[in-house]
């Protein structure tokens, strides 16, 4: 039997402006060790802006989030517009603000944000197939407003919460690398970053996410 | 008994021109997995140059190396020129090119290479404390330029293990996700992606190497 493959949805290479860097390496380290294999993807667009992340102030600079992210990816990662749902098995976004700033505009917007097109596309194509969406920290927002009625994870934030049901999805309160899954939808998130955690707590939670994942495979 | 500190010196944020993502995330997961703490630090200097990761080559653009190390370090990064060897127990070098372009110039000049003086500092005086040095990938060979006559791996490429011992270093063989240990020196390495390696055995090399040193502590 040949491998699974999951895809995944880089936004840059850095918390405050692009994936989150341990949510991704995770999720990547993840599918290694359940016997599946990757393939990233990113959308080939600027970054919304350049955050130095010590200070988190603006720079005065213009970077690409598909260039950025194969610094995750080590190199290997594919123009989101080429994506095809016909050939990967499942699909997951690691968070970090990126994927709330560059691949929807929820960090500007709350619910009434914007979703990038060849996400949007990608999400429904792998949803409509009938097959497992991931989302970690953050992400989880973008598929709520895409898909609307299902059932995710952001921790605890009761104001993010809010805004996930003005979209018309369910908010599952999660603790520290704990999981949300939604059956009927095939949907699982964690919350990682958006509860103050250990390192090795975030990679608890990508690990339970992708075992999941690859349950409903 | 307060947690053991252990420092680790980053060297930008991506394998090609700076510390190896990876490398470095499993470094900072072993460190919490096994009940010890870190603290990230690195030079406050301007990247040797800057790589587009998809396809290897230069762009016009300067980064600084404690600016992007602050991506992977999630803003917590200390300037290494105020590095004090008396307030941490242990001292971990993630790899990625990087590490032997902005922290040596190994990458360049072999093993006539320079290495960067707050790292030359930091390595002497955690050795001259008898306090554990542990490397990952390639970043063992600015061991053994600053070091000498001590035992280290990079794997198994003949070419560098010539270099290495050139600069008066014994090299030890290794495979994936495999540890050398110098009892004498008290300084553990890996080869990681100096072998080529799934993710989840990158992090079998880096949970290795954490215990290893602590083990010293």
């Amino acid at each position: 039997m040949s491998k699974k493959q999951i895809a995944v949805i880089l936004s840059g290479c850095g918390h405050q402006d692009g994936a989150e860097i341990h949510e991704a390496t995770f999720t990547l380290w993840a599918i290694h060790k359940h016997g599946a294999d990757y393939r990233c993807f990113a959308p080939n667009i600027m970054q919304h802006h350049v955050l130095n992340h010590i200070t988190g102030q603006e720079m005065d600079e213009q970077r690409n989030v598909l260039i950025e992210s194969a610094r995750i990816a080590r190199g290997k990662v594919e123009d989101l517009a080429l994506f095809d749902a016909a050939t990967v098995d499942a699909l997951v976004i690691p968070g970090g603000v990126g994927a709330a700033k560059n691949l929807c505009t929820y960090a500007f917007d709350g619910p009434q944000c914007t979703v990038n097109k060849d996400v949007e596309q990608a999400v429904k194509a792998m949803h409509q197939a009938g097959k497992p969406l991931g989302a970690l920290c953050i992400a989880p927002v973008l598929l709520a407003k895409v898909l609307g009625d299902i059932t995710l994870t952001i921790g605890q934030d009761e104001d993010t919460a809010a805004q996930i049901r003005e979209m018309g999805a369910t908010h599952a309160p999660t603790g520290i690398g704990e999981i949300a899954v939604d059956q009927k939808n095939k949907i699982v998130s964690t919350p990682c970053y958006m509860l103050d955690s250990r390192v090795d707590q975030i990679a608890d939670g990508a690990d339970s996410l992708v075992q999941a994942l690859l349950g409903f495979l």
